[in-house]
């Protein structure tokens, strides 16, 4: 029986938790499980629903109790982690108390390089706004200096780098001041919008609607190993597809170091030798596979979406038309959940092959060549 | 490509999570998940570990949480429920609240028979005593009256029905008391260790080291149809393991509710006609697939134990003789953790085929016949 299944790895997961729909840990741990990954799920907050419905009901984990899980696992030597996944933390307090158990983890580990690994998910806002309190980002700012890999979205990587996106050079300027100023040797921004960005330099744009996703490793001397994906947008909004992503990377990433070469695994921070090309890095080599999951999970979730608001709505009569603007949007937010648990093949089984392409040195801005 | 697949249901599953290993709804919703459900768990604690290693650290839910969990999910119109699985709450008022969202689910539904399905695992103790407090126990005799499906096992059966169970014939008279001060319409008692009853009647004994699961679904006159599987017990204890049982029956019911007839579906409580024979019973084709799935994913379990257990411990010299007891009970502990995910494959692909019996009328006690 073919199993499709990545090699052992034991995750801690920290982030949110929803009851109904897909998001945070609601979403990664699924998705890691259904690769093979045994993972320990520590749930930052818990709340029905997530936040895009406007309204939810749940409590926060304070930092106090984040830690307290923690330590319950130390006490009983449960922390055989090969991984640590962290996402959303509800406070600046309990960033920080997420970043020591990163920490503390990485000390432990710290006579066998490569047998902890630390992806963190920097969750601090979108589309040019925070929506996480002011004093998450200096939280996050220690915190990342710690990190294997991190995953900011665009706007993220301008508020870490303290470079405006704008264009193709910007970007990989924001990409090698992430690794120069926190020294942490990969990252990949999810999710550029490209066209929107002014060209620059020889680089071919991507066909109109594309999403490009862009990931780095350094070099033995910091300098960074751009690689470009361009996949097909859809034309939807879905909730928790970060979290998809930073999880099927755990997974996809784990695999494709194992593939490389025996030594990658015991090598800190999983970093290949200067020689292995961009497109062959396991950052970029993951990320292929992560992308056509995603890429068939939501294609799918657009489909059973439509079906779903085709179907006649079932509004009471009677509403004013508030009230039934808002059931209404309840219904949309609703319908776009991500069908996660029914896909879950193309979670093991990534049919399409997006092709990746190294950003060429011409693309880059003169002082980074 | 073979998916292997349960029809698509939806479950609201309240229980237990732990961030490291696999029970309550830890187990339940990754159970439910490989075999397509989408799961819906809200959470009544939220502990480090299961309290098997006599030490854990975290936080109860209050009964107040839930409800407003709940009132969440309501809100937005998230309740679109075919099953609700309840297990562990961790107080009286925590049954009680989890038992209002299952009378609420039930009302919301009542204009369509069969359309949602309530199982219920009573969960309050094991081998002879409670560990639960004493108020649970009211507590639970009021909720289950609504339940179409409880899982006890056999002290709970006691407790419910008020009769000792020392026999065959005493294990037969617990049943038909449970239908029938509960009206509960299907009752399965997992785990019956039917070697250390008294045998009665010509039923033939099962052979060593066999587990016998027991199960009835009423007819319209409130009778039994019980039938009976043994299978080989494996000398271990694993935590969990009641939680994996929920979990597969809540989706191989489901299944074998759809396949026995189209009517069946939209039958309140999901009850057979009178001239379905007990081994037919859509309760008995589902516990034949639970109890080989969970075989197969025990024994993996037991043989990774073993492995890991035969594996040098790195205990630090030095420690008190308490303290190095301690550490190789957390060990031995930790060891038996259920081997969930790399197994999956057997959640999906139950191999192995026990046996269902029809638990004959001349094995009853003469009133039952």
């Amino acid at each position: 029986m073919t199993e499709l299944l990545v090699p052992e790895t034991r995750v801690l997961a920290v982030a949110s938790h929803v009851v109904y729909g897909h998001v945070g840990n609601t979403m990664a741990e699924f998705v890691m499980q259904s690769l093979g990954c045994e993972v320990a799920a520590l749930n930052t907050v818990h709340f029905s629903n997530h936040t895009g419905y406007r309204q939810f009901k749940g409590t926060r984990a304070t930092a106090q109790e984040i830690t307290e899980l923690y330590q319950g696992l130390c006490q009983s030597n449960l922390t055989d982690f090969d991984v640590m996944l962290s996402g959303y933390a509800p406070s600046a307090a309990a960033v920080e108390a997420v970043g020591a158990i990163g920490i503390d983890l990485q000390k432990k580990a710290e006579n066998k390089p490569g047998s902890f690994f630390w992806v963190l998910d920097p969750v601090m806002g979108d589309q040019g706004r925070l929506y996480v309190n002011d004093d998450v980002v200096p939280a996050y700012k220690k915190t990342i200096h710690h990190a294997d890999l991190i995953l900011p979205n665009q706007f993220e990587a301008e508020v870490l780098s303290g470079v405006k996106i704008t264009s193709l050079s910007t970007l990989a300027e924001a990409i090698t001041a992430i690794h120069r100023i926190y020294s942490v040797p990969h990252v990949i921004i999810t999710s550029v919008q490209i066209l929107k960005l002014s060209q620059s330099g020889s680089t071919p744009s991507p066909p109109e609607n594309y999403l490009t996703v862009i990931g780095s490793t350094t070099r033995s001397d910091g300098s960074p190993r751009l690689f470009r994906i361009d996949v097909p947008a859809l034309d939807c909004f879905f909730s928790g597809t970060g979290d998809m992503f930073a999880a099927l990377t755990v997974a996809r990433l784990r695999e494709a170091v194992d593939a490389a070469s025996p030594d990658l695994r015991n090598t800190a921070s999983w970093v290949s030798p200067d020689d292995v090309e961009p497109s062959n890095l396991p950052l970029a080599q993951a990320t292929i596979k992560v992308l056509s999951s995603m890429h068939s999970i939501l294609e799918r979730t657009m489909e059973a979406r439509d079906a779903e608001l085709a179907a006649a709505s079932s509004l009471d009569g009677g509403l004013t038309a508030e009230e039934q603007e808002k059931q209404e949007y309840l219904r949309r937010t609703k319908a776009a959940e991500v069908r996660l648990v029914r896909n879950a093949r193309f979670l093991r089984d990534p049919l399409v092959q997006f092709a990746v392409q190294e950003w060429r040195k011409e693309d880059m801005p003169t002082h980074l060549q």
